[in-house]
């Protein structure tokens, strides 16, 4: 029997947990803290929810018919659910913040980086066209980032209709404005030379394009209307960013893939971490509203956290700080010690026989601390700690130990 | 199109997300303290995997076809993915002492307190024989249930080689001993009267079993091999659990209707909750070698999330504590003051244009604090914190708020 997870699947083993546990824990944290509460909506979905969503991509949608015979699916993210929720709730209160983590399914081809189910982790303010709407997403993504220890990171930043305006100056035509956009969002994989013969073999000017979008934005000629509603929505934004001490950078190259972007759309990127954006997001004013047929601001953000994984060094494998021995003891007399320890510490008792392969279990889970307690510890309510890697080792007061 | 979600399955907004977050949150820090693990497994297994392990039950198995047409099924429960788990690893260091919380899935006839779709929350230390670790598993049950702030639960004890000899010396055949279990099981279900019925109905002498599992350990007479093995594992368990300072009571009613316990089981109830029990477990050293065709002793325990949710009583319908209400400023002017209260707090800024709009919203979504903020507070850096269902307010310096 084959004992391996499903094709594009993965077992996540403690080391693997316990990163992504600390980076979902830290960012629960921090959504909260600026207000955003949490949501969980079903795995599964009826399949007419998510159909019609996501143009090309809807062939990854892993579809399924259930046990009655309908057609159901599973989740594909966390965006369609929400505007189903936020329809089913007539008189859910506006703005509508809220955060949501947990899988998704996509029935891909699965390669390097690329899964069939994995995390998704968005944060969304719904029923808000205010631009400090879109600040806020961005500074909670900023400091969710900042808190989980990633701190290289550069926030890029753009907007759709200031980029619709640039493209048509450069003579794109309005219906061909996505297909080009679709073009320069694929710099960071293909460069700039790709991208240019991309946008010549489209039919466009690659030259002054290329040009523009590599522009300052005060360097850019009065556009037309919609450009210069992108212009001022950037600037609104950039002024509560400054003064929300959030750091970023207006790059007009920046396009983001998805079609259904409305207004300021940014990603950001570790410079020479080699792992593409670590988070992205966007204002789309047309997709919540969806099943209720009118427009409902929305705007929001979403964390890698695959590829925030890839980037901490996670060298724990393990939550276990001491390893507690005992010394020819019954476990009994040893409790009242070892619940000290657990006044601050994760403890694990050794199972095991003898010191020998207590120790050889300890190396083996990558716990860092032993403490042998024997007849002397337990009447002196003195340990020694050992500390595995250097074999340093000092002697404490249960009551005020200290790892070292 | 129905905005539902399908049957048997649940939004949870975010009143429903933050009581669950909360246990979820309590349970992981406290299996950490006691040195458990995180780990994660997909929520999708081969169907074979899960054939054949859950007896009757395996009707509720959601399988399906993937778009390869494979047999594949929605996880059952965390159990079985654990031991194909231990299975594929090899070398796992012994004890593997992890804990799962994840969603799983049974197609089920969904009906009040039954769902297709649930968080199961466990525990497990796998590769130990040693009665310590079945004292530990109690010990962090119980000291999660604590830390949860459920305060009034009572730990019912029993062994089922114990039951197995009591069973016996009432004349219930050897391999009658699991049917006898599944009707002593019901006791809670179908009280006393229903569960004599059913033991007379199946031919055993239920006066006789009724009157010894309603004894004390102590005035049990001397039983077969078995049950005198059960006697002394569970005597050395609840040595383990007075010297942990855990309350339990040992009753040999404790049936719990799994077949594949083989050691202790345990259960926790909250009289007069009617809910049911909201935790439960035991040893169970057969299954987990199951793909390695040997034997692995194990022991577990399960949180009831639902029950425990259903017991607490949660007035919370956000994690917002304070709403700040701009007047007449500019919001990049309040920035400052708005970060100062996050230090603390959980805020959020009103995107309404009037006071009294930003009023009904705070109400509406349950936030209990509003902050209004004008020229005013930004230059004197004092604030004033009215308290909503009180109309109390206080005047404070924007460095030391404190609620009320």
């Amino acid at each position: 029997m084959d004992l391996n997870p499903l094709k594009g699947m993965r077992d996540f083993e403690p080391k693997d947990m316990i990163i992504r546990e600390k980076i979902m824990r830290i960012a629960r944290n921090i959504f909260e803290r600026y207000g955003f509460d949490p949501l969980e909506t079903p795995a599964i979905e009826s399949l007419n929810i998510l159909t019609g969503k996501y143009g090309e991509d809807e062939k990854l949608i892993w579809r399924f018919k259930d046990l009655g015979e309908r057609d159901v699916a599973l989740r594909y993210d966390l965006t369609v659910p929400l505007a189903r929720f936020v329809a089913k709730k007539k008189r859910l209160p506006m703005p509508f913040k809220r955060y949501q983590i947990g899988r998704v399914w996509r029935y891909d081809n699965p390669q390097r980086g690329r899964y069939r189910e994995f995390w998704q982790c968005d944060v969304d303010t719904v029923g808000s066209s205010d631009m400090y709407s879109d600040a806020e997403i961005i500074q909670v993504i900023y400091e969710s980032l900042k808190a989980i220890g990633i701190d290289n990171f550069i926030i890029k930043l753009n907007n759709r209709k200031l980029s619709d305006g640039i493209l048509e100056l450069c003579g794109v035509p309005k219906e061909k404005v996505k297909e080009a956009l679709r073009s320069i969002d694929k710099l960071d994989k293909i460069g700039v030379e790709g991208v240019k013969k991309e946008l010549y073999d489209k039919g466009f000017d690659e030259e002054k394009i290329l040009e523009f979008i590599s522009k300052d934005m005060g360097e850019i000629p009065k556009l037309n209307e919609v450009g210069e509603e992108g212009r001022k929505e950037l600037e609104e934004i950039a002024d509560y960013l400054k003064a929300m001490n959030v750091k970023f950078k207006i790059d007009l190259s920046i396009a983001r893939g998805l079609d259904y972007y409305t207004g300021m759309v940014f990603e950001v990127v570790v410079p020479e971490s080699g792992v593409g954006s670590i988070s992205a997001g966007g204002r789309y004013d047309d997709l919540i509203g969806i099943f209720l047929g009118q427009k409902i601001p929305a705007v929001g953000g979403s964390l890698g956290i695959e590829r925030i994984a890839d980037i901490l060094s996670n060298e724990k494998t393990t939550k276990k700080d001491i390893l507690v021995i005992p010394i020819n003891v019954d476990k009994r007399e040893i409790i009242p010690l070892v619940e000290k320890l657990r006044d601050k510490y994760n403890v694990d008792v050794s199972m095991k026989r003898d010191i020998k392969k207590s120790m050889h279990y300890a190396e083996s889970v990558g716990i860092r601390y032993v403490c042998l307690m024997g007849k002397k510890e337990i009447s002196s309510g003195r340990v020694k700690i050992k500390k595995l890697d250097t074999g340093e080792e000092k002697e404490m007061d249960i009551n005020s130990v200290e790892l070292f």
